[in-house]
């Protein structure tokens, strides 16, 4: 049996654990890491170590931050009135790139899923409902997927604000701009259909 | 703008630095990386300063090793009578993995490209033809690849060694084991003809 530099098998076996990269593409990465300027290696090393180190979630609205609040829940241009809720911290940048939500997030950390044990108080549910109640918030617009789940998690969500004066609200769904109407799956369209809007 | 924390940032550039890692997939790795078990971090950047510390390039072959000489030219049931010149590295590889060449093997470090300016002196061409001379190697096997700047360079080294006893041989191009013959390319189809033997 082939006896590779044991340091390049650990390396390569590291690597395939990152998603969607199998045991070629990562010896593929490894080789292109040992072969080139060495000093890469160590940059990502230490890059690393410092996001492992130094980013933490933000005690507001539990998204990544360096410090205990975010830059975007401590900075003061944002409008506190509009929060905006997502599954995860990775959904913010869309919205951040668009520049469409001037207002705050707030991070479920996941949707309910009763089957697999998700419960609210699995997810940041019960602290959103706290900070709800303590803060001037006018509208909240629930950012979630379009799984059955995260569809339930948004009803459960606008269930529990029944009473609530809190404006709901949820994202548009349609045809993406710029795509071909043949390509657009039956789910889309019939949703795109039933929420046809007026010219 | 946005202003995700600088760490992140970092780290999303470094990993996009990998070849055939664009922004998204580097900002996807980066958010699973941070978002799980922080120990993988650790993990991996303790992998990487120790193959960028360790790895080094074996004084007899080129190949990576760990010490100055690699474990398969270490081996004393290895035979010392054949060697696999290959292009990198990584094209050891597939020799160990289907245990066809109990010989030796010889990095070259690349190809002959004059216009790129790669010249024998900038490959291990020079050290390949001293251990020639000093060594009693019977078969040098001439694996590299199939372009034309491969199949000149091993055009190169048999000329070069036009006097020399050694027996020189390339591997056989053909239909590969297991492919459709209707979806071989025009030259591998040329090649295989042309080479076809008797049954």
């Amino acid at each position: 049996m082939y006896s590779s530099p044991p340091v390049l098998e650990k390396l390569v076996q590291e690597i395939s654990k990152l998603p969607g990269i199998g045991r070629k593409t990562a010896r593929r990465l490894a080789f292109h890491l040992i072969s080139g300027d060495r000093e890469k290696m160590e940059n990502l090393a230490q890059v690393l170590m410092e996001a492992k180190n130094k980013l933490v979630h933000c005690k507001l609205c539990y998204g990544f931050a360096e410090s205990e609040i975010c830059q975007i829940c401590d900075n003061p241009r944002r409008d506190r009135e509009s929060l905006c809720v997502v599954e995860r911290a990775s959904d913010i940048l869309p919205f951040e790139n668009s520049g469409v939500h001037k207002g705050l997030y707030f991070v479920l950390g996941g949707v309910l899923s009763p089957l697999d044990g998700i419960k609210p108080e699995s997810l940041h549910i019960p602290e959103l409902i706290e900070r709800l109640e303590k803060e001037n918030i006018k509208e909240l617009i629930l950012a979630l997927g379009s799984s059955p789940e995260a569809e339930s998690t948004a009803l459960y969500i606008d269930r529990v604000l029944l009473n609530s004066p809190i404006h709901r609200t949820r994202l548009a769904r349609g045809i993406p701009v710029g795509s071909d109407l043949e390509f657009i799956d039956d789910v889309t369209m019939l949703r795109a259909f039933k929420e046809r809007v007026k010219i």
